[in-house]
Formats: C-alpha cells, structure tokens, sequence
C-alpha cells in the first residue's frame, strides 16, 4: 500500500494521501487549500489518480482543499451525511464503506467535536488504521465547544465507537501540537490524559472548563469551507 | 515492528524511534535535546527501554538530545567513526550493523553534508527504509558548504551509496521544511530536481551556488553538539 503523511505547520493539520499502489487511484483525506500544488506534485510523481478527497468534518482552523482539488482532478468531494457544505460531491453514511480501486475505509460517525464529524476505519475487516479528524487526537481529544459539539457525544463517539477497534489499529488525527505524527488505539485508551480512568461526568466536566480562545482562523475558515473552500483566496491565512 | 516518528517544528528535525515490539529494547535517531520529554513520555508508555541513540551526524540547526539521554536513560550514544563529538560512546564504522533486539540498521559512511555523515538503513537484507540525515532529503539535499561538506562527496554518497539501494526504500531525512514525512529511493533518483537528469559537475555547480544563510543556531549548536548537547540550556534556541 502506498501511504503518505503530509503536515501544514500554520494549522499543524496532518493529511493521508493512500492508494493501493503506486499508478492506481488514490485518495486525500483532509487536504488544505494553501498545499494543493504540494499534494498534486505527490500524486503526479507517484503516478496517482485522485479520484476522492475527503474532510473528516468542517474544519475551524484551515481552509480545505475540497473544491480546489474537485476542479483541478476532477475527484469527488466528501463528507458525512449530516454536513452543512451544500458544495460536498458525496455524502457519506454511518457504517458505508469507500473502496478506492482496492483501498477500502470504513466511515464511522463519530461526532462531539462537532456534530457531523465521521472518522474513517482502513481495512475495516481487520483495521489496520483510523483517521480520527479532530474527535481523538493523541494524548488529547477535539474540543466541544463549537459547532454543535458536545462533549458526551465526544465521550460516547471515542469510548463506545473508536475504542471497540483493536488495540493495534494505528491512530492518524487531523492535528497534533507536540510533534507526534501517529499512535495507536490500545495507547489512547491506556493514555489519554482526558480519558484515561476517567468517568463521562468527568470527562464532561474537563471539556466544559477547557477555556481555549476561539481558533484564529475561525471567522474566516468555517463561512469558507461550508462553500468547500472556494471562495477563500490563497495565501491570507494569519 | 514499532515505528515512530516525531518533528520538532522549531528546527523542522524529523527524529525516528524503532523497536521490534512494544516491551523491547529501542532506539531513537537523530532525537532534539528540546524534545527529551516527549521521547521519554513514549518510550515509557510503550513500555520500552531505550538502549541506543544515533546521531546521523554534527547537526548546525539545533542542539542534540543524545548526551540527556544518555545521562536519564542509561542508553549507548552512537556517531560514526568520523565524528569529532568525543563524548559519544560508541563509533560505528561504514558497513557495520547494529542490531537492537531485533532491529537491525547497517551503518553507511554518506559525507557530503558534512564530512562525518552516516546513514542507517532498516533490515539491511532486504532493505524497509533509509535514514539519510541530511545527505539526501525529500526533493532536496543537505548543503555543502560548512563543516567539511563537499558537494561532489555529496554526489557520490547519494548515487553510488544510497541510489545502489532498492527503489522502493522508504526514505526517512532528518528534516523537511515543506510538510513531507516520507519518500523513497526511487522518487528520489526520477524526481530530486537536484540530481535527476543532472551530472556530476552539474550538480556542483548547484550546491556550489545556494548562497544560503548559515543557519540561525549554528554558532550554539555546532559546539554543543560536540559536547552531545549537555552544555547548552534547554529552551534557549533563536
């Protein structure tokens, strides 16, 4: 399998290029507008064909590259089903499964960081991996004091639905601060500061009181993304 | 096989810890002196035990972690034969394979950069992945021109040496400033815009004329490396 990481380091947003091998189809999981020459560079050396490009949920804190890689590729535009960007190509259901010329993800709705996020399960037979967007993270979760989140549905999404993967399937979030590029269930289960030992009140408790500012692109990257990010000029991100 | 890999955005340093499973013993390449905390958080929630940190050479863009490591860990530091670091505990010579319960890197002599660089390459028999330093980076190549670098060394080191490895080597620099996490030997000798397509002389010509600044930390980091990072402050860098 071919499989790609790739870091904005304004928004310290992660995105998974995956394929089955190199010539194939491919697909983009959460690209940012201000990397699309970066990922089409990717995709045209690997000899790729982006057919998908995927946003785990509306994103705060960067602009996607959703419409910009529909109209430079020609792909689908995806999003879960309860999305608010009209703009999206194809929106996807609890429990469906993509199967990109042999790379099949499981979509999963998992809200509480917002309320249409889905995270997405890599050979859901025997998961190999979960793109978490912003409901787990590494040794943190998303907070849920925005969009519609809700931190018993965060409990619940990661406790009821990521948690019940097998320990081993590698954790991708959509960010992380402190340099970590990936992890794991089984240790996000055993280590997770917020989650760790703790009750749901607890956890309920911890994320009502997280008081973080609001994301320093959030006036600007929410409006813009509803339209799947056309709309946002390149290059004027703070 | 437990692979990990953590980017410290300050000096843009990718640093890679590896271990045949979780329980075992491990090894971390290339580790920032700022990021200690974070590779001992890992390390001991994996439930490994650090045995061996490699330092792919002198670093001029931030201050080592080895010697800290050394002193809370207990583990061997590593260089190559060539190095000036005297505090190092162990030299490893061109071709020679360290083996850490299980996992196995050969040691390749690759100056260029600087005239003390190695390489290490994963499972050697059947070669998984190339940690190059700053010889041969994604789409690029480490400067030549401080400590003892030499362009036309750099040239042998990355077509005689590294490009004699398999295509589809996955390649692990020690930095990258544009977002990529990975490559390969085979994007690398068809798309390095450095060396594809060029000559020797050409190439020279190239490095030749980069007229980069020095680095921010160079003058701090050049000498503290040489005292494996124990003398320079942590969370004094520019």
């Amino acid at each position: 399998m071919l499989f790609r990481q790739f870091f904005d380091g304004v928004s310290s947003t992660y995105t998974y290029l995956l394929a089955s091998a190199p010539g194939r189809e491919a697909v983009l999981i959460d690209p940012v507008k201000e990397q699309v020459e970066q990922y089409l560079t990717a995709i045209g050396q690997l000899g790729l064909r982006l057919v998908k490009a995927i946003d785990t949920h509306t994103h705060a804190d960067h602009i996607t590259a959703l419409g910009d890689l529909r109209d430079q590729t020609r792909c689908i535009s995806i999003m879960g089903e309860y999305t608010q960007a009209d703009c999206v190509s194809y929106r996807v259901s609890d429990g469906e499964i993509l199967d990109t010329d042999g790379i099949r993800l499981r979509a999963l709705y998992t809200p509480g960081h917002t309320n249409e996020s889905f995270s997405f399960v890599l050979a859901p037979e025997a998961p190999r991996a979960v793109f978490s967007g912003d409901v787990l993270m590494i040794r943190g979760t998303g907070r849920t004091d925005f969009q519609n989140g809700d931190p018993g549905k965060s409990w619940d999404s990661i406790t009821q639905t990521l948690f019940a993967l097998p320990d081993e399937t590698a954790l991708y979030p959509a960010h992380d601060y402190k340099g970590w590029t990936s992890s794991s269930i089984g240790e996000e289960r055993r280590y997770n500061p917020r989650l760790a030992g703790k009750t749901r009140e607890q956890y309920i408790e911890i994320m009502n009181n997280l008081k973080l500012p609001n994301p320093k692109m959030m006036d600007v990257a929410i409006p813009a993304n509803l339209g799947c990010g056309l709309d946002a000029p390149q290059g004027k991100r703070g």
